[in-house]
């Protein structure tokens, strides 16, 4: 059924177009009775206001925008984004919102596409992901007059409201438990240097050790589409001075780590005990199964939804701290020193 | 920076604004020199055609739109989804497209919200995924003029244009090579069943046992939502004459039956060979790694959207047979009857 015109409209109800319009768009100038009888014929036919043409006038889309900036090929390995975009959505519930979305592979071409859908009003407003340390990007979004929250700590969301995890918490839990279980050489091994949460994450490694008196751990970057994750692991696993426990930011390169143990005739967790962020199925998939910090991901997409519902609705939004992410612990940690086999 | 509006270029070019419109429409009833002038100061400041005003006319939005109606939370542990949302956006390089999504729960859901895109202009044609048998949406959006192409069999496809994979060739392969290793007792273990590629796989599997002069094997259909995939899978192993070859469509169910197949004391792949279709990194992560029929999805999404562009650019567009899913053979299958330790 194509959709009813304001004129289809006009000549079932008898009057002129211009009336249907300020009828339709709650205007004055036509009698309550006729408002009535329009809006009935309106109904009937499936009229729908068209949204292109309230777009011009400023008023809402009903989608919020979304760039992925993440090499296309990985982003099925992560199951991170699949689950925000379906939390996304969850948290437009009541307001017929969908999520339009963009995946590119350079900050260039997310911003780009943000002047782009600015200038073509294709969105009410924005989720940023992926900040950056000293990120430029939430003062373009503001410039663009593009309402938006970001995803990620406040420190580095520009003054936008920013929904956040508590990463330094996380990371510090995970290296108290790690000292716990005897051990006292630690690792932190990751990708995405550029990350604003990477960086986060790497200091409070750093000085969740430095407050347990533990010795100066090793951080390791690596970066995957490089390949050589494997030898890069085991490059850490062969120096004087071994490290007892390793801390991934990532599930695949925890499970490479397994790998490497198996391959070094190292028994995980006796000699080696592997957490990772971003738990998964993966990581209870494997044998042994792999302790990690857990976190909601779909209320999280919910949660940044709501916050830029209340952005759009103009009320006051402060940034607001999302759930602290749980230690899960599985086989591949414990104790360290139990005598292998 | 805002963008510019025809009235600033107006201004600066000296002329009127609807001498403006005219140029940047392509409109006769400006000079070739004064075009050309206009032209440069929009460049300058950078002005965007707006595209709710183009809608407006008809023209293209430049987005695609795709709904998936699924259960939100299970959406992140299908990799299929981000994987094929990631591959649309790929087929779109070179004509600045985004994908709309919409992530629902039902069928009738879905149907408004393709009324509601179609009225409201919001995208240039849609992606159809998971249909099921005599499916009312391709009548549905053709009705609503939405260009589309359907990510599934012709058979199913109401008459608009299919990208599909050889499900029916991809099982009867499967079957065949359990066969060659000994299996006559097959079992196929699915979940929803009215999606229209679930029906031609258990017809393809059905048939190929019996083109095989295999015993009449069991279809087992579970839903996941309700629990007890674990008890389900345990009662087919229970049966007299238990199948020593089992094939599911989805990764998860086959690793809850490696457990199973743990706890009941059979050996994998000895006693019991076990197959998917939708081949992921679960399947590599378990212990032993779990045989299965791969798809390149990214491939897929990219071709669907490749199709779209296509049918948008009113090109005849018949439907294509995407690349055949390919058995990976690892640990979870082999030999039937490799004496049990």
């Amino acid at each position: 059924m194509p959709t009813a015109r304001m004129s289809d409209i006009a000549k079932m109800a008898g009057v002129s177009t211009s009336a249907v319009s300020l009828a339709l768009n709650g205007r004055d100038g036509v009698s309550p009775e006729t408002r009535r009888r329009i809006a009935e014929i309106a109904a009937s036919l499936g009229w729908y206001p068209n949204a292109a043409a309230r777009a011009l006038t400023g008023r809402r889309v009903n989608a919020i925008g979304v760039v992925l900036t993440r090499p296309p090929q990985y982003l099925g390995r992560e199951p991170f984004f699949m689950s925000f975009l379906a939390g996304l959505q969850a948290g437009l519930t009541g307001v017929d919102g969908s999520v339009l979305m963009h995946i590119t592979t350079s900050v260039e071409e997310e911003v780009a596409t943000y002047r782009r859908w600015s200038a073509e009003k294709r969105v009410d407003g924005l989720v940023l992901l992926d900040l950056q340390v000293n990120d430029d990007r939430p003062r373009i979004v503001t410039e663009l007059d593009l309402p938006a929250v970001v995803v990620g700590s406040p420190q580095h969301a520009g003054g936008l409201p920013a929904v956040w995890t508590d990463d330094d918490s996380a990371i510090r839990a995970a290296v108290t438990y790690l000292a716990s279980q005897g051990h006292s050489r630690l690792a932190r091994i990751t990708d995405h240097s550029r990350m604003a949460h990477t960086s986060i994450r790497t200091r409070a490694f750093l000085s969740a050790c430095h407050d347990l008196d533990l010795p100066t751990p090793a951080v390791v970057e690596i970066d995957p589409s490089n390949g050589g994750t494997q030898e890069a692991i085991e490059a850490v696993l062969r120096r004087p001075n071994r490290p007892t426990g390793l801390l991934f930011d990532v599930d695949l390169m925890a499970i490479a780590a397994l790998n490497v143990a198996r391959s070094l005739g190292l028994a995980v967790p006796a000699d080696l005990s592997i957490i990772t962020y971003d738990d998964s199925l993966l990581c209870e998939a494997t044998q042994p199964a792999i302790t990690a910090l857990n976190h909601d991901v779909h209320a999280y997409g919910a949660h940044a939804a709501r916050m830029l519902l209340n952005v759009l609705d103009g009320e006051p939004q402060p940034d607001e701290l999302d759930a602290l992410p749980q230690l899960i612990v599985r086989e591949s940690s414990g104790a360290r020193g139990t005598p292998t086999p």
